[in-house]
């Protein structure tokens, strides 16, 4: 931590900030400057508030020096960490593709699109059980029954599952049907949610939410690591911005920056940043060239009968054109996309 | 809902739009302009996903017309609601203080401050007893032992209590004891819990999530008076911006906005807003003058002590002269500030 | 400024930055902590750029401590500057009233507005003779002949005359013609044209950006005192952001945060803010109550005729009703809206 | 357009409206919903202002169902545009590299980055000789003097030169001196100078304002084209956002929301939008991914010398290792990286 003195600070002020550090077991450094003072602290810096020196008279401003998170940084481990997902490992060299529909919507549609995304490429399959909804009207999600429907799609078809846990209530009933629990943007800073998921056993994919800041994104993470769960996979899905082209602003430079500070996977979701299916194959390979670990897509065989978020669902042949020209982006930048759960 | 023919859309084009929506059961208003063609419909539009139309051939666009809240409506209910809280309402002519320590710290703190606030005016008493913090490393709250504390200090100043019910595992213990149970930004979308709270029996305070959109709020709101609790009271604490001079940017717009198209009251938390106490003040007198119904206001008698945001804490004589002050502005736009709490 | 060393940087990279900063002039003061080291300089900071520093090895980031503009702040000048517009003062402690149409479109629409606000209480007239728009294809102006108008309407009033400079081009003529120019907010980083103000030989009115940091807009200024003219009169007209029930969402936090470090006086412009005139007497009472020096109205008699920006601009008796209403509230944070412009 | 009327609007009200569009020569087509009427509007929507609609009694809010620009739309003009500059083209399947110094600090400089790039496959060159710059202390380019070097520099290395015009008044020297005159984001809404750029003969390269709609940037370019200039390159640079980890937000769904509704090419700089060296690649690398035309890239040999920016600059090397990669990336979307001014 950094203390900034006013330019009219008193050296009895600078002399009680110095006193008031040291009382605290830190060490104050006083930095002299021709226009004003600053002082350095080193030490054990959790001990003391910012805003306890902030209220000192002839003190103008605190700034904090070092991060706030410790165990998703890669300073604290170095080599990236990879996460096992029924089988499929996130964040090693080969890309992941999780596909599916926005909902699970009967046991014959998700079984239908699960088909048609293994045979096209998908590693994972998603589809939302319980779903967050802006308006108390609309469609909530078929619950349990949809996580009974994705196990039987799993059984058939081999493809791990990916679905949400909108709350604690649910939380170990997603955890036992699904291969890897998401939570969601709007559940981001759901701190108690965080931490259950931090004991629930399974992989989290953890979306970043629309508002929040990259250290807020690694916080969040670190409340699922600091409770025993290092599975944790990061999720790019766009932030909210004045612009208004797409439905929010898929903010690719996450992706490299989460890379040199965390050891944890980032995965982009272009389906919901675009809102609109004419703009996820462009926002897929922006992703995948700035160095996304793996993509997540909405896929519906009849997207204008969906029970939400038809208009960004792609068509499943489009979806395969998609993983193609992914592959061929994912090669040209050194990696590729993995093809164990490709089609027998 | 209209819906936005492209420029070179075909005559048949037109027609299967048209024949969609009326096999829907919907009335289709077909507009040939110079240029395009718009269609109008009109009927029961929640049988139709835009998304059905809007992947049509020749459809450029689809957009939303009515708004999707009904409950929390002036149209539904065009006069103001009034929230009683332990026998305070929030919603009337009288402008309602809300104020109190960020978190409860001990008995003796949080009385010494209800005391002090009390005297000075404030109406409510609040305190966090479950905080929502960014980084797990952080001060959490006391909980049940906090809640138990502000019961004791209810008993002794007579205050009632607002206090934040972090999840729904603790919907229950914090409606049980206290008189408003607060819904916090981060929860905003938390919609299990919003339908908790929609049948927890205790006025909501609502709090407006630093990304939402005034729809977003309304809809928020809708999920709670949809599950039978009218008792709803709104709160703007500032949203995110690129703004850095305060923490977050307080929407003073937000209240007159809110006022024209919802019968729900409104009041500012400007102490989350500005992140600063030397600018509570300010905001305190703009939230007033804009109209809103109410403040919540943190107050600490040693904030640099304080185990959670003592920056932006007042001290309780500056406090007063806060509650001295707004009460002057109150009465200049037609208010004033509620005395039956004042000191006896 | 401060220095701060990765986690693992070593003593002789420590070393190089040390002697970097010593090579060109400054002083060093290396912080040696418990987990990494900071290296504090002092001395004439501008002959340092930060990049040559933050490109060194083993350095993570390079901290800015002091801020950039001079002219402007309070450290270097205490006491209130007051602007002298054709003899009506701004920023003491009598508030002042610009108003008037959007665009000056006619002699008899100008004079009859001003001779309206004027009995209703405005101390100068506002009105656009070259307007930014959007749209090429949008009313652009009547330029030199609306300053004719302008000149004549002052004439017949009284009334001093705000109006703005679009470009360098044109600076010169609205000088002329004018009490005070106004460098509007697209302008708001047009150095040359904020640098020709600083010679124009009249005071200033300069809009914030709607994207710029407060550190921004002072820097603006300062371009502005830098050329010797300190007559400048800061405004506050909203920002961009997410938020949607206003055209931009009026930042009232900007005020009291100016005052407290400059030196300038601000007014704000709700009408540009809130985009409608139903919101524009919430927004105008708020701009007072936190601290502003004036208010800047757009007022016109037939707002479905003007040929910009109707729907914001109120009605004559509104505004009458407006300035008595702020007047309130001025009154009630101890201020008071100047009377010597009012109706003989 | 079409207007929505409230839900308590009188038949004779919504009479008034059709009257009053009616009488201004337009067609209104009334549809009568369950809920509420809206009216629908045809003819030449130019000669009527919403606003003049929008404040008749019983409106609720008028919308904009058209678009404001024409010239630049691809209903207007469907094939791509390709614009020449000094015989590089951009907008073809060829993507167009820009490099240079972020200012123009001398001869030697400009010449020896001038030769590396060329060497490293770049095909233009840029170099600042007026800068915009935040604080008035800071650097502010050598003007006449830096033109005179980028013409001989293009003399000695046959590159074309992209160089920004600040103002109206230096834009013929500008345009003189450069093959391609650029427009900053501070000035995207400089609207004389977006009217002079117009008439000046060379190619434009208009980069979007950080807080620019895709709208807004349109019509900026719609400002330039209306002058009978059609040969405009946009730029995506970053727009303004909370997100802090990067300077600003590079917002890749710009490219192919662009090229799906204009004709005009676009190219990134994703070297102001990071703001920092090590996240320019990446960045590139999602350019190219999405569509870009071409990116444009600050390098310089003496980074930490820099006299502005020089945090981001890449080294010549380095800058080398960009070219080689987006030429792979490019591959894999179906394009390729010119090489015609490749190192003979």
């Amino acid at each position: 931590m950094l203390v900034v003195m006013k330019m009219e600070a008193t050296p009895s002020q600078v002399e009680k900030v110095v006193s008031k550090i040291e009382g605290s077991g830190l060490k104050a450094h006083p930095i002299p400057g021709s226009q004003r003072t600053a002082i350095g602290i080193t030490g054990n810096l959790g001990v003391v508030e910012p805003a306890a020196i902030e209220s000192l008279d002839g003190v103008l401003e605190v700034l904090q020096v070092s991060h706030p998170y410790k165990l998703v940084s890669r300073e604290f481990k170095a080599e990236d960490t990879i996460v096992d997902v029924g089988g499929v490992p996130i964040g090693g060299n080969e890309l992941v593709i999780i596909a599916g529909p926005c909902s699970v919507e009967s046991y014959e549609q998700t079984l239908g699109i699960a088909r048609q995304v293994k045979a096209a490429g998908a590693h994972l399959l998603r589809g939302g059980a319980y779903k967050p909804r802006t308006s108390p009207y609309s469609f909530q999600g078929l619950g349990l029954e949809a996580l009974k429907i994705l196990e039987r799609v799993r059984a058939e078809t081999g493809l791990p599952v990916v679905t949400e846990a909108l709350d604690i209530d649910v939380l170990d009933q997603v955890a036992e049907y699904s291969d890897m629990v998401q939570i969601g943007a709007r559940n981001m800073q759901n701190y108690t949610l965080l931490k259950r998921a931090g004991r629930c056993g399974k992989p989290i994919l953890l979306k970043r939410g629309m508002y929040a800041t990259l250290t807020e994104l690694l916080l969040a993470a670190e409340y699922i690591l600091d409770q025993g769960n290092g599975q944790v996979v990061l999720c790019e899905r766009g932030i909210r911005t004045f612009a208004d082209h797409t439905r929010n602003t898929l903010d690719v430079s996450l992706i490299p920056a989460v890379e040199s500070i965390s050891h944890l996977p980032i995965i982009a979701d272009p389906s919901h940043a675009a809102g609109r299916r004419d703009k996820v194959l462009p926002l897929s390979r922006a992703a995948v060239a700035s160095g996304a670990d793996g993509l997540m897509i909405e896929v519906h065989d009849h997207p204008e009968q969906a029970l939400s978020d038809g208009l960004q669902a792609m068509l499943p042949d489009k979806f395969g054109e998609l993983v193609r020209e992914v592959s061929v982006v994912a090669t040209a930048v050194g990696r590729s996309v993995a093809s164990y759960a490709s089609p027998a």
